[in-house]
């Protein structure tokens, strides 16, 4: 037993593709940045909870380098009290041993002495009773400060056999039980048996352990993935800015981790496990059928966000920004709109939803990688037309922030101000445009946009000319590293 | 017996709302503007149908007066042999008694000694054998000829309830028969019936006359319809311009004519009905049950127009300009998607889409007045983004066409000519303004955008400002006789 409670931070591993929610989830729009009835993603719930539980001074992210920009806004965008932000950037999902190696082996590396907890949370889970979750990760860090590696096991609410099971055993004192065993994916007649017995439980995905912990039960267990974690963190240079810490994992190494759960890793093999039980209220918003409970449903059983008309339909899920979508005769639908792709879909099956968007990849479909609306370092744009002679943006600057001083080819570019105020760098002129301005740069001038206000910059970009491709770009010199080219 | 054969003119009648084909019928853009899937609208393939009858040198065109600019439009880009138009202008829709009445009698008057015959068309209606239509025609004109009021009837395909039926009685020689009667839409029982006896036929509202006989009919059996519409004929001046001649129908006097179709005011009464028998593989496109039908089914069943992903669904019919729609386990469902609403419905009951127009209709939604296009004098536009800042349109202005002069108090307008020429008007200044140039006009500024070129001017229009309403235009001067103000 240890007399001083050591620090508990909470690791969010921000992964998953969410492939079940497309339209809304793309390739460069995963699960956890989709938002909810009430406009917060996925991942600011999760960061929330996280920064909610008692003592918790700063957050760990681990998330994949293309993701961080996004992660860093919608972080910053809730984190009201200052909480300490420390990244951890994957090249590449390599699934959650090397994550949660990365992690253990980078606070071990960092504060050897402190020895601090880790308490993995998946980003894209969704979690009701908060005071449970608070009750449960107590029991949990108690667990954790005695070495074990703790696992929270979810009482089932139904015969589901879409999850992983754990098998409870004896008790260790009042906090947990140990493992007896883990279950995969159990058919239905054994989910039935479960959910009626009582000693099995959801295994939620969500860990405690100390670094120090998890690293000797990786050393025994699976040495070669914290090898290669060790390897890969030994050529991954940190950086720290003013409200957060940056570790970019080396591309090459970290390839060279086992694709391998920690649940196969560790888990299943160390004589530490440990779960504990709880109830939390608990959601992985899996599909789209579990994103609809999370929305109040009419005398219907019609749960709608967004603007619809429906006649004699019943147990349908609508979602839609902007548009009119009405509904005629049609029971247990999902109709899922966005900008650029549509979805309707019997909501029995919303599993294979996966399936839709496997075939978009394969096609390359560009409603499968992207959405119309694009994440910037310097902001973030929107197409609104597109078309064979011209294509249109809104751009959005954020204050202070400016785009890479370039050229274009082959299009002019139109700039309406329509809020905040643009400083326009045009060949070797520069001057303010304000609301409801606009300039004109011709084909194969330089020219930069910069935002030099106190409040985003808000305009409409019209292109036109003969091939408006984004690759029709020379970048002469960029904030974010971005030049091909000196000037 | 007469000797010379009588000018046969076709007479579009262009009404009908078409509300059991919303979303894409709208009050401003009504069922006859419908386009399938070879893009022509019904009321070109209406015109064309009638265009290619032999020895046809004019085409009248009954229509609501909001519709003429749009009628005359979709008429010119198909009239390749360059008939002759001459359009009715109903100030509001008073059924097919007034209507018929007002085309029989302008002709008439116009022309007393000619006594041509008139053919009356629907323009909602599609005919798949033209040989036969023409042939039936052929049969219709002798009889019309001999002073007859004949009417189509089409030979029964199934048990329709939705028709109205016509009892064919004695031969009249080779080309007809009497009716025995009229026969209301009946019950199924009734329909099979009907269907199996061969008797009797379906109305089809195609009907052929001659202009004196219709007058004489309705002097006997509905003289105050007559009466009104010579009354209205005596206050509304015709015009004549280059390829059209346009008669708009007084307003108030329009507005006296009895609402009756020439069903009830002339058909069911008259001695002089005929009936001729065909199978024009005729359908009259009620509703997008009937829509579907155009379109080839592939082996599910599913019949597709637009970009779709389908996966376990049968029987579906998906329509789509632009957007990606993504069907998963689904069954006879008819998706509708346009630009601003979107209908799922159950195929089996898209009569009753009309009660979800009815409601939006309650409603004044804007997705029941119209769509993002609008048809103008001078071109069209569409709105392809609209916030509480900016308004952005794509412009068409017509070669020679011009837009009104006239100025905003609240909002600034930027011009991105995309293709073509333009002639600006600031102020005092003309300048002309080529593709991918762009211009400003401040708040307050009188101006006016012309097409001086001979191809179409295609420009964008970023509006901003406070205040974006239609209403903040002040006109001095309109080539449409739009102006409220002298400059």
């Amino acid at each position: 037993m240890q007399t001083q409670i050591p620090e508990l931070i909470p690791c969010i591993v921000s992964g998953g593709a969410g492939t079940r929610l497309w339209p809304v989830s793309r390739q460069a729009f995963p699960k956890p940045f989709i938002r909810l009835a009430d406009d917060q993603s996925l991942l600011q719930k999760a960061f929330l909870r996280a920064a909610r539980l008692p003592g918790v001074k700063r957050v760990m992210i681990i998330t994949n380098q293309q993701a961080q920009l996004r992660t860093l806004d919608e972080c910053r965008a809730v984190n009201a009290g200052g909480l300490a932000l420390e990244l951890l950037l994957e090249p590449e999902g390599r699934n959650t041993a090397p994550a949660l190696a990365a992690a253990a082996a980078d606070l071990l590396e960092r504060e050897p002495a402190a020895n601090p907890l880790l308490l993995a949370l998946p980003a894209d889970h969704l979690i009701a009773d908060e005071a449970a979750f608070a009750a449960a990760v107590e029991k949990a860090a108690r667990l954790a400060g005695d070495g074990r590696i703790v696992v929270f096991g979810l009482k089932p609410s139904r015969a589901e056999t879409g999850f992983g099971y754990i098998e409870a055993g004896a008790a260790i004192g009042a906090d947990g039980q140990e493992v007896a065993r883990f279950v995969e994916k159990p058919d239905h007649a054994a989910a039935e048996g479960y959910l009626a017995g009582g000693r099995h439980l959801w295994n939620s995905g969500m860990f405690c352990f100390s670094a120090a912990a998890l690293c000797e039960e990786l050393a025994e267990h699976a040495p070669d993935v914290l090898a290669a974690v060790r390897d890969c963190l030994a050529h991954s240079p940190a950086s720290q800015s003013a409200d957060h810490r940056l570790r970019a994992l080396e591309r090459e190494r970290f390839g060279r981790c086992p694709d391998i759960s920690i649940d196969y890793a560790v888990m299943e093999r160390t004589r530490a496990a440990a779960v504990v039980r709880c109830e939390l209220g608990w959601s992985d918003i899996g599909n789209w059928d579990s994103l609809a409970e999370q929305f109040p449903a009419d005398a219907d059983g019609n749960r709608v966000s967004g603007d619809a008309l429906l006649r004699d339909s019943h147990d349908c899920f609508i979602q839609s920004r902007g548009r009119l979508i009405a509904m005629l005769g049609v029971d247990n639908l999902a109709v899922v709109d966005t900008p650029d792709a549509l979805l309707v879909a019997d909501r029995g099956r919303s599993q294979e939803v996966r399936e839709l968007a496997r075939r978009l990849q394969d096609q390359n479909h560009p409603a499968w990688r992207l959405h119309l609306s694009s994440q910037r370092p310097w902001g973030h744009y929107t197409v609104l037309a597109d078309s064979e002679r011209y294509k249109i943006k809104r751009i959005v600057v954020k204050p202070g922030a400016s785009l890479s001083l370039q050229m274009h080819h082959h299009r002019s570019e139109h700039w309406i101000v329509v809020s905040g105020t643009a400083m326009v760098t045009h060949g070797q002129e520069e001057r303010l445009l304000h609301t409801n301005e606009s300039t004109f740069i011709p084909a194969g001038e330089t020219h930069r946009l910069s935002n030099p206000g106190l409040i985003d910059l808000v305009l409409i970009e019209v292109q036109s000319g003969e091939y408006l491709g984004e690759d029709d770009i020379v970048r002469f010199a960029d904030d974010y590293g971005r030049s091909e080219a000196a000037p």
